[in-house]
């Protein structure tokens, strides 16, 4: 299973929940250190988003606020808080299985390269998943 | 004493802890509901600054993760871990004392006014405050 894959099934977590399928696990030394998924509602909680669930607890695991040399894989591109976090963290690489349709202007690259703000740069990569996709589409067909 | 002093007195609970001094607090109707400092360095937590501690008491307090008619306080412009926060909690104004010298190309204004991803918008207010830039610019004299 890819990490990717096990993103996803952090998704169906939240899924299983009735949050926004939406899953995020963080990678270092090729191996997962930290998990989470969207779990808005549930915690009514504006901030409980899966990236920044998986980096709390990643800088827990490593005492340190820099998650230097780890990757994240989520299976939506951030939203802009989740895409600073990532950023603020240091991690390297950012890896997306799903767009987001109402995203365009570039606005989530834009903050991944605002070097002026950081000294830091996390390489943002679309790594298309059917399923990340698939699980969003459900999820919202079947709250109409 | 005003919001912002309000904000500035949470920065120096940071200075003192020996954290970068940004402060937040949040209002409701008039009366501050939630407050918050940069605690990044004694937690080691990428995602603990000012704004995103504030967010989560006041939703914790409010029991949602919808701050309607919320506006937050901060000593020093957003980064955007913290602006895309504030506007998923739907926060309605964002005042802030002093502007982030390493901020251009108005990316903050532009997550605050992304509204393809989002059906809100915060509107974004400076509010100078002489003591806003003072507290950070002695930090990071004393750092050197």
């Amino acid at each position: 299973m890819n990490f990717m894959d096990k993103a996803l099934m952090c998704a169906k977590k939240a899924e299983h929940l009735g949050e926004v399928p939406i899953g995020a696990v963080i990678v270092k030394d090729g191996k997962v250190i930290a998990t989470g998924y969207n779990m808005r509602e549930k915690s009514q909680d504006a901030t409980k988003h899966a990236e920044i669930i998986a980096i709390k607890r990643a800088c827990n695991k490593l005492k340190s606020w820099r998650l230097d040399d780890c990757d994240i894989y989520v299976t939506l591109k951030p939203c802009p808080m989740c895409a600073g976090a990532i950023l603020n963290a240091r991690i390297r690489c950012c890896y997306y299985g799903a767009k987001n349709l109402n995203d365009n202007d570039d606005l989530i690259e834009k903050i991944m390269d605002s070097t002026k703000l950081f000294n830091h740069k996390t390489k943002l990569t679309f790594m298309p998943n059917e399923q990340c996709n698939i699980i969003l589409k459900q999820f919202f067909k079947q709250k109409r």
